[in-house]
């Protein structure tokens, strides 16, 4: 048991699965959740979610030694403000968020020092967002990085780094601004060229759908993700994701340049280097993400 | 049983594959299987992948009521013409190419109307080439395009239309140069993209990759795939690869804008209409492509 209590800000897939994990994985005596939504309180109670599901802040936070904001990255800074008053003085904070530098910057100036904040972004999820799919073994062997800075405490940085590894993660760590550069160009450009694709393949109509394969599926899964959500993750790190796009539109024109070309060589060394790197990408751990 | 003898002439991924398929769904008395290095017939006859494995044409061929085409595009009509005096003149022949108007016009200019010729395009196959990966359930529950003209006859097609079907896949038809626009879309341009997206994430060093999640792996899934046979399907199908290689650049100059203008609306519709239209497809089917 690494703490008496956990807490969780927020019950959607990234709070209920991290509360059905932290339960399974005995990583607290207790956790309990805080969510917004009365009808997401009534769920996760029926499921058993957590020892504790509670739309008052106050409660859900009172003791916990571990809080973790898994609201939209929108929605952290304030829901950190209004908790603030019952933090306990030990209470470290982190959150799941997918973009850094804003939270990591608003959440601190909120904190006032009070409290010590690391920013975390376990690289799970799934295009299937709320509480109803919610499971327990969203994170294992998934990627988590986090963002200390520089005046992050040692010893806050190490209990988050013990959260993570105790639900099984593999931790990596890199600075806010590295985080939102390296992952606009893994993630959310992939959301991006992914959705472009879908409406791109049904315009005029969806007739191209009925001739689908496996490539296509898996090449677009992403984009049938929480359109909320993801509008949010790529304006809120616009700059890295536009010039992630304009990197990624330079390959294209370069290699639609090899194909007009009729210029089979070079199609080809472009094609075998890409195999070659993706396959050197561990397989894709157990859970959707 | 459908049919007394099915030969299949190549070895690969899907030549191994529908050797296997065939036997395990009794669509053929016997299944015979041509390919043209002798490692290939000793790791299929290793296997029992078929009664007769040989790299002699006329002895697959000779008797086979149905006659699959499964080497790379540009080798099929060179095979035929090879093939062509050991041809039972019952002999239906067919194909898993995926271009199909080069295929169908040499083909059957090759037969010169002695026997019959439908395109198919089983839209089944997966990153890892070659008759080590094949498996017997690879085509069950797939997309197959047949792609008949004005001449084939329609009992021909008929025979064609029950072998696939035969072996559990879901028929579609289109013209040939209707297949080759939309594979073009849903197939040839995601394969262009996650190649380029692995080579623009790898730009300059690999470390990204470290920092990939589920979402990357199934996004860049197909650019693992062999480079040699990609590159001889998109160069043959090149005109509608950057037909559709250019509809697509304009989808992500748009979205782009859409960023640069901090147009969030814009942004979430663009999201929304990609996340419905993805919803709307059938889940993958059970076999790698």
């Amino acid at each position: 048991m690494l703490f008496s209590k956990v807490a969780i800000l927020g019950g959607g897939l990234l709070g209920g699965s991290l509360a059905l994990a932290v339960q399974e994985r005995k990583v607290a005596g207790s956790v309990a959740v805080w969510a917004r939504r009365a009808e997401t309180v009534a769920e996760m109670e029926s499921r058993q979610m957590a020892e504790l599901v509670t739309t008052d802040l106050a409660r859900a936070v009172e003791e916990a030694e571990m809080v973790v904001l898994c609201t939209p990255i929108g929605a952290m800074a304030g829901v950190v403000e209004r908790a603030l008053p019952y933090l306990s003085p030990f209470a470290v904070v982190t959150d799941v968020g997918s973009v850094k530098t804003p939270v990591v910057r608003d959440v601190i100036a909120v904190l006032g020092g009070k409290n010590e904040f690391v920013g975390s972004h376990p690289m799970a999820g799934g295009e299937n967002a709320g509480v109803a799919h919610a499971k327990a073994d969203l994170f294992e062997g998934a990627v988590c990085i986090l963002t200390p800075v520089g005046e992050t405490a040692p010893a806050a940085l190490e209990q988050v780094r013990k959260f993570w590894i105790a639900l099984g993660m593999v931790l990596r760590e890199l600075s806010p601004g590295e985080h939102d550069a390296v992952v606009a160009r893994v993630s959310h450009l992939p959301h991006l060229l992914a959705s472009a694709l879908v409406n791109f393949a049904t315009s005029p109509d969806a007739t191209s759908l009925a001739f689908c394969g496996n490539g296509f599926r898996d090449s677009t899964r992403v984009a049938a993700g929480h359109s909320g959500l993801w509008g949010e993750i790529l304006m809120t790190n616009r700059d890295e994701v536009l010039q992630a796009l304009k990197g990624l539109q330079g390959e294209l024109s370069r290699v639609g340049q090899l194909l007009e070309n009729g210029d089979t060589p070079a199609l080809l060394s472009f094609l075998a280097r890409a195999a070659r790197a993706r396959q050197t990408l561990s397989p894709r751990s157990k859970t959707e993400e």
